[in-house]
């Protein structure tokens, strides 16, 4: 595929991109792109027609719509990520091996990224962005309902960036599906794959490819109301947990609550609950304590990402960690308590990406954490683990500097001594 | 496999390990170690005489011997380790999101390693006690040749281990074939494989799991002598970059020359590779200023663990960078130059875990560099890079710490703003 023999050697010279070049880059692409308001809606029109005539659902053809309004957002997300530091070129340490033998081990970009999202267009602009901030090279794959949306859009940012001095081949669009299996048995030209979309998607993607995957397969989040907890602030973490946006990953799916609180806090909770027309779905404790249907084994394993509710009430904090790691997806789950040694232990042994104490997990969002920009959200636990900002992107290489060292000088009993001292 | 269901369990429990804990326990392993001395040794030999007895190659069998002298030198690797620091528990970063609202990225073990090597007991103590270090539980599958003797030592390791207070299951030893096709498959419970041994096995382990991979495939390291080279210098460190240690991976294969010296430098070399016995293959430009055997394609791609090296002339800087990236293995590649800029843009486009200027590329080494123990060398760009000291065996969780928090509190106009001051 030469589109990724192309995306490879771009990135090779895409790691001399000064930060002002980049940020120029950027600045072009989104003049660009405001430029050419009118031939990108007049292409998501099409999309748009074709979308009706097939069908589609109200959602999918919202994501799918591209306008006056959504391009002005799109462009302030570029204008904002210039604003943010460049990832690439700290020293992540220093050493000096010996006398003036400079050891920095500094940060890079990975390669190449091989992309893969759903048909919305601002996550083109988005993904391409990001990966030009972080001096990656970028193959993108949308989804087909978006294609001539996606044609335009990423013929404006390519052309953009070159004009500005990024180099040929540096963001590659596929088109047809064929192009993803293709995209996944290329380990020579593509270093990360990142999937975004279903969940059966990102398995896929991640049984069909020695290719390094990032991506978040599931979001069961839990909120384990310890009996020590305020009772009011457990109501609050809870419905906020649940109901702010129930549609996304970081909402809570399953309630735990100690039996000691159980009656207390879950009448309360639940009339809460009602005003939202929230399904709860309780074990028989639960039951015993308020009016709902019954949870089954399949419950816990479920994300719902809608209105509907699981809770089971356990006997202890132990309880409630085994809980969690057994059934949720290693995302994000909140304690709330007063006992800080309670939390502390939740916080160490529940194996998930974000832990947290007396707060919502609607928190788990790369904004909100202040990381600036948010790539996605890692369930995995190598490279990049929970939201995942712009560093995600980087990995690091070692520089050794020294002034004709060889091993043999440091070898045997006369050779000399490493000194080894952190200058970073 | 119980083995790996018993390993999960344990490492959920091993995050609660203090450093005193599992120094105390590398301790325990260490003097168990010893005082078993005869037990390990007797096991050994029972490997020794059936591998003599299959005819064995020298080298596997000096590899398999597990002597006295083997049994101090990993003891005293596992001392070495304890006087590490603890790698689990440091805050990669802390911000706060609000008034007394408190983000840290805080770093903790990966989970259970799966780690295959060859048919060196040593490596079964070293790896373990590597894993016990950053909190990790982990199954081990060793050569079958050593089978009497990993049996012996992994009971040794367990029950010491166990005893001075690590949880049950920390460690499972595998010991038929097929136990590796069961733990490729098992993504539930093991988080990392770990590969060592040849090239085919390593990429035949990367091609057979959907489990992240650390491993390295090839060692094909370049040393280039550009125009502006000391050429004292320049033989210095090709001669040691190619006959330190040529069994190794960081041993240089093939030798770069700018044509604007290789009339100089060239004869001087191969007077003094002719001392090693080091068999040349040339170009045909090399052939018209050195006496040697002709290179071909096939040379530039080989990694020949051996006293042979390939050398080519290249017209620039900018050449020898592309050869690099294209045969090389983005493990080692140095420069020797006296021009600081070229030194620079070499460092910066060649596409490899380390590169080093005015120095041997034998420098690659997790003992070289400092890290105090080294896990393994990764030319995967994900997350970790060339030598992998116990940082390598760790990842990060988020720990967000609040009193009654909702993401309702920060929506909307009258929302509350996020100060997201940077503490750490």
């Amino acid at each position: 595929m030469q589109i990724a023999k192309d995306a490879k050697n771009a990135s090779i010279a895409m790691a001399k991109l000064s930060s002002k070049g980049k940020d120029g880059a950027l600045t072009a692409i989104a003049n660009a792109i405001r430029a050419n308001a009118a031939k990108i809606i007049k292409a998501n029109e099409m999309d748009l027609t074709k979308a009706k005539a097939d069908d589609i659902s109200d959602v999918l053809y919202k994501r799918l719509k591209f306008d006056e309004a959504k391009i002005a957002e799109v462009c302030a997300g570029i204008e904002s990520l210039i604003a943010l530091g460049d990832p690439i070129g700290e020293a992540l340490s220093k050493t000096e091996l010996d006398d003036g033998f400079i050891l920095e081990q500094v940060r890079c970009p990975i390669g190449v990224l091989g992309i893969v999202f759903e048909s919305r267009p601002d996550a083109l602009v988005q993904i391409s962005a990001l990966a030009l901030k972080s001096s990656n090279a970028v193959l993108l794959k949308g989804g087909s309902e978006a294609r001539n949306t996606n044609r335009v859009l990423a013929e404006i940012i390519y052309e953009a960036g070159v004009g500005a001095g990024v180099p040929d081949g540096w963001l590659g669009l596929l088109e047809d599906r064929s192009d993803v299996a293709a995209m996944l048995s290329m380990s020579d030209y593509i270093d990360l794959i990142i999937p975004r979309g279903s969940n059966e998607f990102v398995k896929y993607i991640m049984d069909n490819t020695n290719i390094s995957v990032m991506g978040h397969a599931d979001g069961i989040c839990h909120v384990f109301i310890d009996k020590d907890a305020d009772e009011a602030m457990a109501v609050d973490v809870a419905f906020d947990s649940k109901c702010q946006y129930p549609a996304v990953c970081n909402a809570m799916e399953t309630l735990l609550v100690h039996k000691d609180i159980a009656a207390e806090v879950l009448p309360d909770l639940a009339a809460k609950l009602a005003e939202a027309d929230v399904e709860i779905r309780g074990d028989e404790n639960v039951r015993g304590v308020i009016d709902c249907g019954l949870a089954n084994e399949e419950d816990w394993r479920t994300e719902y990402n809608d209105f509907i509710l699981a809770i089971k009430i356990v006997n202890s904090l132990e309880d409630a960690i085994s809980h969690i790691n057994k059934y949720g997806s290693g995302h994000t789950d909140a304690i709330v308590t007063g006992d800080e040694s309670a939390a502390n232990r939740f916080m160490q042994l529940v194996d998930s990406a974000d832990v947290f104490w007396n707060c919502s997990t609607r928190f788990a969002d790369g904004f909100r954490f202040g990381l600036g920009a948010e790539v996605g959200v890692s369930t995995g636990k190598i490279h990049a683990r929970g939201p995942v900002g712009l560093e995600g992107l980087t990995i690091y290489k070692w520089k050794l500097i020294g002034n004709g060292q060889t091993v043999a000088m440091y070898s045997g009993k006369q050779g000399r001594k490493y000194k080894h001292r952190k200058l970073r």
